[in-house]
């Protein structure tokens, strides 16, 4: 046994998520799925953890992923933070006069609008970044450029012509590690996640975050997601400081669970630092 | 002036939206524009309305006209839902057994992807259902289909093969109709929109919501959204049941304002109904 862990993740090859897995647990091997509900599946089968992207800091929710955690019986046992910053990469010798063409994903397309229109270039969709740069390389083009990671530049051996191509610099995305097993973790620095779906009943939202507010638990994040088969009905995804081991987090919960239709803790890890800037 | 009311709409001829607006307005002009953006800056100029959906029953929050409903100026005058039915279209004379390839948008083959995959056709990603429509109609194709509303197939002169694709029947989707001119209803069936930024405090966001409790609003949708330039820092989009004129809810704005870092109200409109079913 031994060995490296193994880690799903939504990308391909040189895809930020793969970028943000390697930074996260160093040494490891990345399994490449297409779609976040593989990703999740394959964990305690081909791959020891998953990594996905939680939320982006200016692009919000990361919606599948999250309807995927209510969904599915995998726990939360870490979190990571990149520092997202678009790089224009190029095959090799080609230089910014040459290009004509610059394909990414719509997302970063948008996010680096500034810099592509004071180029002058047509700007075309294409399904994802590292994804981009791969069919560039694969095809030889010499009068068109990719939009990805400066990690999509490295894997597939490729020349970066500008970096931080971004509107705004403020442009986080915050993933979580997910495992089979449970691991909680009990440090000065842990949060929580959690799901609970209420009665349909007035206030009771309003109740469900009581629980949190009269034994001094505070919220970090908290988002609203459609019940599947019940229009206009909702389940809450919500993370909060401290530990499930501590008292006041464990008594949140046991009230919470008294008045709420559903609640299920889904693991407690040691809370992200923001990553150094790098500009 | 007199004549019928503009209708800014994000999508083309034949989709959704379009089809949206229509039944909402009835004899309308729509405009038809690339992005959620250029629908919501069109208002009070080229159109009267704007008519744009906020969340779909199934995926959820509409996240980039939850962000212009609190970075716009505009107020929330109506409300509509639309049972979202997916149609196979072709050009007239193509049968069944002649598809090879289906387009349409991402989530509209997932959303059917039971009955494609029946049918063992190649399933290609399009920029958008009535799009996918239009480019099998101008290029004349006779071995593709497209997905996309019953509307789409009566405004290009397709044929429909099969309505009804979607796995799920509770698809619907929800629409508020914008305007530059502040009309809140008052009657018994009235909603109202508002948006608002807690203080980057411990139950902060409990404490907002004890302003509508402790005055009987009930809650009906409530979502957060990231705040620009401030990673990890969020707004709240909310619509609850009243009327901005009625005593409960004018009182739990008021008592919102003053603990709350910002507090807007978008408009109160009469709140829509479910269309009858049609299967």
């Amino acid at each position: 046994m031994g060995g490296v862990v193994t880690v799903a993740i939504q990308g391909q090859r040189g895809s930020y998520s793969e970028l943000a897995a390697l930074r996260y647990f160093g040494d490891a091997k990345t399994i490449r799925l297409e779609t976040f509900s593989e990703a999740f599946a394959s964990v305690g089968k081909r791959a020891d953890f998953a990594f996905v992207p939680v939320e982006n800091s200016i692009e919000g929710i990361v919606t599948q992923v999250c309807d995927l955690l209510m969904g599915r019986s995998l726990h939360v046992v870490g979190e990571g933070i990149l520092k997202i910053e678009h790089c224009l990469i190029v095959n090799k010798g080609v230089s910014i006069k040459d290009i004509k063409t610059v394909f990414s994903h719509p997302q970063a397309l948008a996010q680096s609008r500034e810099y592509l229109e004071s180029l002058g270039v047509e700007i075309v969709p294409f399904s994802d970044t590292a994804g981009s740069i791969k069919m560039i390389k694969e095809k030889g083009l010499t009068d068109c450029a990719g939009v990805a990671s400066n990690h999509a530049a490295e894997v597939y051996g490729m020349d970066i012509l500008q970096t931080n191509l971004e509107n705004h610099s403020h442009n986080y995305t915050r993933f979580l590690a997910l495992s089979r097993k449970e691991q909680n973790a009990t440090g000065k620095g842990s949060k929580t996640s959690l799901w609970f779906a209420t009665k349909n009943a007035p206030g009771a939202l309003y109740k469900a975050l009581g629980c949190f507010a009269k034994n001094k638990v505070n919220l970090t994040y908290l988002q609203s997601r459609p019940v599947p088969g019940k229009p206009w009905e909702y389940r809450f995804y919500l993370e909060c400081q401290g530990s499930i081991e501590g008292i006041g987090l464990k008594s949140a919960v046991m009230e919470l669970g008294k008045l709420a239709d559903k609640a299920k803790v889904l693991g407690s890890y040691t809370h992200a630092r923001m990553p150094a800037g790098t500009r």
